[in-house]
């Protein structure tokens, strides 16, 4: 079970965090907002920062599949994302580029209107992950990723699924016990007062778990 | 009717292309892989070099609508794109960053499952423009924007229509017919083997056809 640590902010303070909080993390997700900002030239920074880190470019891939992952690939990336609402063409470029390049392709469920035949399909097409993902506009109420997770889970035993969508401490242990790959975590390491005190709360809990 | 230039290459040779066909041309439209690539210097980059040209940021928004479009408004561009399949809250946010910016949000409709009665509800919480959209890697068989785009007109004679995917000379008249807002043309200006001509060419048939 890996945690990833989504990386949104500025380039500069996302280096310092994730000097930070290097030990108790297995990816580092170069965020959309980042990847906005700044293009590949993140991924190539932390790239050469950090030669032995996974590496999640978090483009959200909707279109032009191979072409789009290539670039990503091509900056140094190990992994990237595409969307389950994409056509299927897109998705199989996507996981096309990272056979090609030897990466991986995690395909996020966000906004799917009936995950569990898409995730059936998705696995079947050869997406290497799918993230249970609570969109950032949608949090703050009530909704987290525990129960569509669960639901997936519940179906699809052996699947490799991932979660993400502000999930901080409370729901850990709840999200842990549905087995995911990995557990996606942002603000609960990257705005807590002592980030990497929280990375190694984080990674403590998950080392339990699986223990 | 204004007509909208895919720029989905290098910075600079999209800044060489748009240099010859500027004429011609009402939107430069820095497209989502020269995003990936560049970040949001591709866009700083146009608007110093072009202060009066509009453009238009592709990043597709699926999250976090507020702070992404805020990304691409403060960057310089004049338009950003939102995904019509990404959740409500999230195109709200990004029409309120295009409000608080004096920006305008276009909605790209591709692969909306039922394109009507969302678009409805899409103008109804005061998107700009939606874009009927040919997914690049549905390109090259039969699928073009033709039909989608005429059943979106037959329901709404007055929306902010605008349309893309692999548009060329040949189906532009019956595209025009439909009178869309904006026309987005890329391969068929910027793999020309003459883009100025071609970019003419293009102008002067939407001159004839709104004139």
């Amino acid at each position: 079970m890996k945690l990833q640590l989504a990386l949104d902010g500025p380039l500069a303070e996302s280096r310092v965090l994730l000097d930070a909080v290097r030990p108790y993390i297995d990816i580092a997700e170069i965020g959309t907002p980042l990847v906005f900002r700044e293009g590949m030239r993140a991924v190539r920074q932390l790239r050469a920062a950090y030669p032995d880190l996974t590496l999640l470019a978090d483009l959200k891939i909707m279109d032009a599949g191979y072409e789009e992952a290539t670039i990503a690939f091509d900056a140094g990336a190990d992994w990237v994302t595409a969307l389950g609402v994409a056509h299927d063409n897109t998705l199989r470029g996507a996981i096309k580029a990272a056979q090609v390049h030897g990466g991986q392709v995690m395909i996020d469920m966000m906004a799917v209107p009936d995950p569990l035949p898409r995730a059936r399909h998705l696995l079947d097409m050869g997406a290497h992950l799918l993230c249970v993902h609570t969109a950032y506009d949608l949090q703050g109420g009530s909704a987290n990723p525990l129960a569509p997770l669960g639901h997936l889970r519940a179906a699809l035993p052996e699947a490799p699924l991932a979660v993400a969508g502000g999930i901080g401490p409370d729901l850990l242990d709840a999200l842990l016990a549905h087995r995911p790959r990995v557990i996606v975590v942002g603000g609960a390491i990257a705005n807590a007062s002592d980030p990497r005190a929280s990375a190694q709360t984080i990674r403590r809990r998950i080392n339990e778990a699986i223990s």
